[in-house]
C-alpha cells in the first residue's frame, strides 16, 4: 500500500529565518529510503489556531503526518496539545517518561522547573519514543486511518529521534527491510554521471538508484527493500558492482564520508604519514584532513605559503622557479610539495598553488588557474588544473583539495593519476 | 495595514531531501525585516495537482504569496501555470525577457534550446522581475487582492532576484523605509545577551531589536522604519550607540561579516600583516583568514604543527618546554606563536594548542581544554580556555579560533584581552 507523507513543522523561528528546516530535510531523506512519499511540507509559527488549521489540510491529504518542533515548555507544549485535540485524544500523565526527564536534569546538573514535567503529558494509548539526547520525549499513535508521529525540533534531537526511533516504527507501517549503500564519485560532472545512468535508473524499480550532487562530487545512493537484511543486501550487491564497473576509479568510496577520510584510511592501513604544503588553498587541506578525528596518527603537519618568502624560507622552493616560472606554476608545485615532505619529514606531501580570485595573478593567470601536486616516496606527480572563473572562490578552494586528496587516493591504491580524465 | 505572507516552495528535490529549504530562510528573514508578517511555509513538488491546491489553501489564507521554484523549463513552468490558471491570467509573450534569455545564452556560450524561450511566456499584466543571474525571469502581479511574487529556485538566482527585484517591489506594500544595522558580538552567550536585553526588546517597536545566534557568537539586529532613509538611520544610531555601550568590547563591529574579517580591516589600516601558528586548530584559522579575498595583502601564512617534531622543527619551540609542560601548555602556545611570528616574519602571530576530542591527551588534559596565544611587537599573551567536552569537534575548534582572531582584534584596537570576561 502506498503512504502519503505530510511534514508537519512548528516554530516561529523558521518563519523568521533564523534557522532553515533541516529537519523536514533530515526526515525527507530518511522517508525517502523507506520508499514513503513526502508529498508536502508545511511550516506554522508557534500559534494554536493557525497549528489546528494547518493540520486539518494535513489529516485531509496525508495519512502520515509527521512534525517536528512545539514540543518544549517554551511554547507550551502546542504541538501535542494541537494534534490531541484533532483526533480526540486525552493527554495523559507518563511517568517512565518524567523519570527520564528528570534523570536528564540530574545528569546535566541543570534546575528543572515544574513546566519542564509537563512534557511527560501525552496522547492516551501513544506509543512513546523515549528522547536520549534531549527532554522532550516523542511520540506515535494512529487514529482515522492518519499514523502521527511527533518528533523534538532542535537537529541535534530530531535526527537521532528520527533514526533511532520514528523509523523503526515506520519501517513496521512498510512490509520487509529497507537496505541502502551510497557510493561517493569524484572526478565526473552531476549531469554527466547522470546521462550515464538515466536509462538505468528510470527502468529499476528495487533496488533503486538515485543520484545527489555535493560541492565538487557526487553520490549515488543505491536501496532496495526485501523481506530480509540478507536478502535486501543480495539485491544491492550486483547494482553497487555494475555502478563501481561503469565508473571505475572514479568511484572512491562506498559508505565513505569524504576523500581525505579514504585518504586518511589508506595511510593508516600503509602505516604511513602525510603533510600539506598549501598556497591558494590557505589551509583548507590541513583543516579537512584535521576535522577527521584521529587524523594525528597519520598527519604531522602542514606549511600555509601565502608569500613568496614563506615558499622559499619554509618550504625550500628554489628562488629561481619562483623568478622564471612564478607562483602559480607547474615547477613551484612539485617543489612545494618536495619541500613539505622534506621539512615536515612525512612519507606523502601534498601541494597547492593558483589563483583563487578575485583577480588574475601578477603573472597573468586567469583565476581557476591550479596546480596540485604530490611528493611520495616513489617521485613525484602535478596535475594542472582550469577551473575556470565562474565558480567562488570558496568552491575553487574546495575543488582543487578535492583534486589533492584524491592525487593521494590515487598514489595510495596504485591507480593511475588520470589527469586528463578530470 | 497588516500583511499576511505565505512562502510557496515548488520542488521535488526538497520533498526528496536532496536539498534544504534555505530558499525560504532567505525570504523569511528578508520579509522580517520588511516587517511583513510570514505565517506559513508550503512546499510541494512538481506536481501540477497537488500545485494547485496548494494555491488554493495559500490564497485563502495569506494576501502576498511569493513562490520559488519551478519556472524552468525542466519542469514545464508549473508554477507560471499554476498561479496564472488560480488567478484566471493568460501566460503571454514577454519580448524582453526573451531577449534577455537569448544574450544570456549567448554570453555563456551554451546552446539555447526552444523550450529556453517558453520561459519568457509571463503572465499578462505582470510586472517583470527581470533575472540577470540566471534564466527564468520571476513576475509579480496583484488580482483578487492577493499580491503574487515568483521567484526562481535556485539559491544563487533566489537569493537577488529577492534582494534587487523582489524587495523593491515590497517596500512600495509598505509606506516608508526599513534600515538596519547588524551588531556582532564575541564573549557573551546568547543567552546572556537576550537575558541582558530581554525587557527592551519587548519595549521597543520602532527601532526593534532581534538578537541571532551564530556558531559561538551573537548578532543583534536593530531595524527600524521610516518615511525616508535619513529618518530610519536617525531612529537606529541611539539604540545601536546604546546596545555599544551596554556590551563594551563585546562589539566587535557593525554590518561586518567575521572576527577575521575585522582583523584584517584593522591590519591593512596599520599596514601590519598577520601568520598563524595552530594545532588543535589544525589549519582553520588560516583557511579562515583566507576565506577572505584580498587576505594576502595581509597574511602571509601558517604553519600547521599536529606533532612535537613540528612545533620544536618549524615552529622552533624549545624541546625542554614539550617535554616539561607538555604540547597543551600556556608555555608551549606562547612558544609557537613567538615561534611563528620569527619563522614567517610577519607583525603578529596567533597560536593554538588544545584538546579537540575525542579523547583526552596523553597528558590527562580533558577534551575541551585550550591555549590561545599572541605575539606582537609590543610582547606575548595567552589566554587559558575549558570549552567543555559536551561541543563537538568542528565546534570547539571554532570557538578556538574565534578566541585567537579576538586576542587580535584587542591588540589591534588597543583593547585589554579580557581572558576573564569570556
Amino acid at each position: 500500500m502506498s503512504h502519503t507523507v505530510e511534514i508537519l513543522s512548528v516554530g516561529t523561528e523558521l518563519l523568521l529565518g533564523n534557522i532553515a528546516n533541516t529537519d523536514a530535510q533530515t526526515l525527507s531523506q530518511g522517508l525517502s529510503e523507506l520508499g514513503l512519499n513526502v508529498y508536502y511540507h508545511t511550516v506554522v509559527g508557534d500559534n494554536p489556531q493557525r497549528a489546528r488549521e494547518a493540520v486539518a489540510i494535513a489529516k485531509k491529504r496525508a495519512d502520515i503526518i509527521i512534525t517536528t518542533g512545539g514540543l518544549g515548555p517554551t511554547c507550551d507544549d502546542l504541538t501535542k496539545n494541537v494534534l490531541a485535540e484533532a483526533f480526540g485524544k486525552k493527554l495523559v500523565f507518563d511517568e517512565p517518561s518524567a523519570e527520564r526527564i528528570r534523570s536528564y536534569f540530574a545528569k546535566t546538573k541543570r534546575p528543572m522547573t515544574d513546566n519542564n514535567l509537563q512534557q511527560a503529558m501525552l496522547p492516551e494509548g501513544c506509543t512513546v519514543l523515549a528522547n536520549d539526547w534531549g527532554t522532550a520525549p516523542g511520540c506515535a499513535f494512529q487514529a482515522e486511518g492518519v499514523h502521527v508521529i511527533m518528533l523534538p525540533g532542535p537537529p541535534s534531537e530530531c535526527r537521532p529521534m528520527f533514526q533511532y526511533r520514528a523509523k523503526p516504527y515506520l519501517q513496521s507501517l512498510s512490509e520487509g527491510v529497507i537496505a541502502s549503500h551510497t557510493l561517493k564519485l569524484f572526478g565526473i560532472g552531476e549531469s554527466a554521471m547522470e546521462a550515464q545512468l538515466r536509462d538505468q535508473m528510470n527502468a529499476m524499480s528495487n533496488p533503486t538508484l538515485a543520484p545527489y550532487a555535493k560541492e565538487g562530487e557526487c553520490e549515488l545512493r543505491v536501496t532496495a527493500k526485501a523481506p530480509t537484511d540478507a536478502e535486501a543486501q543480495a539485491l544491492l550487491k550486483p547494482t553497487v558492482e555494475q555502478v563501481k564497473a561503469l565508473f571505475g576509479s572514479k568511484v572512491y568510496g562506498v559508505d565513505v564520508s569524504s576523500l581525505e577520510e579514504v585518504v586518511e584510511g589508506l595511510l593508516r592501513e600503509k602505516g604511513m604519514t602525510i603533510g600539506v604544503a598549501e598556497s591558494c588553498t590557505g589551509g583548507l587541506m590541513a583543516k579537512r584532513l584535521t576535522d577527521v578525528a584521529g587524523a594525528s596518527q597519520v598527519f604531522l603537519g602542514g606549511i600555509v605559503s601565502y608569500t613568496n618568502q614563506v615558499k622559499a624560507g619554509m618550504l625550500h622552493v628554489p628562488q629561481h622557479l619562483l623568478d622564471q616560472f612564478g607562483a602559480v606554476s607547474p615547477e613551484v608545485a612539485l617543489a612545494m610539495a618536495e619541500g613539505a615532505r622534506k621539512a615536515l619529514g612525512c612519507d606523502i606531501a601534498l601541494a597547492t598553488t593558483g589563483v583563487a580570485g578575485p583577480d588574475k595573478d601578477d603573472w597573468d593567470n586567469e583565476v581557476g588557474t591550479m596546480f596540485v601536486a604530490i611528493a611520495t616516496p616513489d617521485g613525484t606527480h602535478v596535475r594542472p588544473l582550469k577551473l575556470g572563473s565562474r565558480p567562488v572562490r570558496a568552491r575553487l578552494r574546495t575543488q582543487t583539495a578535492h583534486h589533492a586528496f584524491d592525487l593521494a587516493r590515487r598514489y595510495l591504491t596504485g591507480l593511475p593519476y588520470e589527469d586528463g580524465a578530470v
